[in-house]
């Protein structure tokens, strides 16, 4: 069955890997998945048909068959659970995989997405030196937590999964501002998931994809 | 096997059902799992002992035995996926059931914990009151493409679901503000969802926690 992902006709990062589409790319390099890639527009995103697939107007989406779903977290675990070597066969270990990709989305992603919101869209606000500070520290603090929790391991719990994927994915965002180099072991975890060859696939792809010469119309 | 979750020693909200151990006693109730309580003070959720169930130093946690997990998402996800009625059989519409766990974790409820955090954690900062407006918005902006999807639907894909329950307990956060009336589709929503008795048992059992007298020591 054919997989389609969507991901940015142009993400803003410039093909990065900061868009959401290359955790999704990822998982399905990491379960071996051939899938196609649909362009969408920043005007399509916010057009009905794109919004039957995503109600909030965003990329990724992951259509297979008949079934439609948004939210990485959500791409990322329905591939997981489905192929093995993403999720422990163990039940309380998969139970703490899981728990990751939770712990990634819901208490680390959301104040580093913030801190982007702080430097770009709400750059011009007159608040806007005086309040970064304070959202970059949230960011630290979250960070010096998993750092610690992390210690000297190789992965969050035992061996590679998708928690981990997840929580690089999420981390890797935290670069650009110089937040994860503060957090050696961090720094060092992100750089072990960057060297998975399923990663440098999905990277490679976003990148020409991002880079690739528009069709001269 | 006995379940312990923890809780605030005394939630901020006085017993409002808006701290995210109301969500997983919800849960437990849909289930019919007896849990007990185990109550944290914020200087102990500081200390070692509890860092070592949750990284980040927060409730809730949740023990079964060996297991134990954090991240309220990820415990009513183990809760859900080991007990009927909470996800559905199929297979596709499960994946879309755990997709709105997800999208209520990590595209909904960042919004309305910045708004939080505006009104409170930035209170006495120079730019809050002129801040607070945009971020309410972003609240607005979020909740009003969750209601146009919802549409007169009872709950957001079929049956109730374990989506729904993360759902609900995401959006009833935005009630305190007036922004969760705004949409008066989602506000019936919510009230669906507390008309549940699983959901007034949860409630009811964490505001007699909150309220509790304290123990004359």
């Amino acid at each position: 069955m054919t997989i389609t992902i969507t991901a940015f006709e142009r993400s803003p990062d410039g093909g990065m890997g900061l868009a959401r589409d290359t955790r999704v790319r990822w998982v399905l390099e990491e379960a071996g998945l051939p899938y196609k890639v649909r362009p969408v527009s920043f005007s399509a995103m916010k057009e009905p048909a794109h919004l039957a697939l995503h109600p909030f107007g965003q990329i990724p989406t992951y259509e297979e068959g008949d079934l439609v779903l948004f939210e990485s977290g959500a791409i990322i675990f329905h591939v997981a659970s489905h192929h093995p070597g993403l999720l422990p066969e163990n039940a309380n270990a998969r139970a703490r995989a899981i728990t990751w990709m939770f712990a990634a989305l819901n208490s680390v992603e959301p104040p580093i997405f913030d801190l982007t919101n702080a430097k770009i869209a709400e750059r011009d606000q007159p608040w806007a030196k005086d309040r970064l500070p304070m959202v970059a520290d949230r960011v630290r603090h979250r960070l010096g937590q998993l750092s610690a929790r992390l210690g000297d391991a190789e992965w969050l719990d035992g061996a590679f999964s998708a928690g981990d994927l997840v929580m690089v994915s999420v981390l890797l965002r935290t670069r650009p501002s110089g937040i994860l180099n503060e957090f050696p072991n961090l720094a060092a975890y992100v750089a072990r998931g960057e060297a998975r060859p399923a990663y440098k696939r999905a990277f490679a792809a976003q990148l020409a994809f991002n880079t690739a010469q528009p069709a001269v119309g």
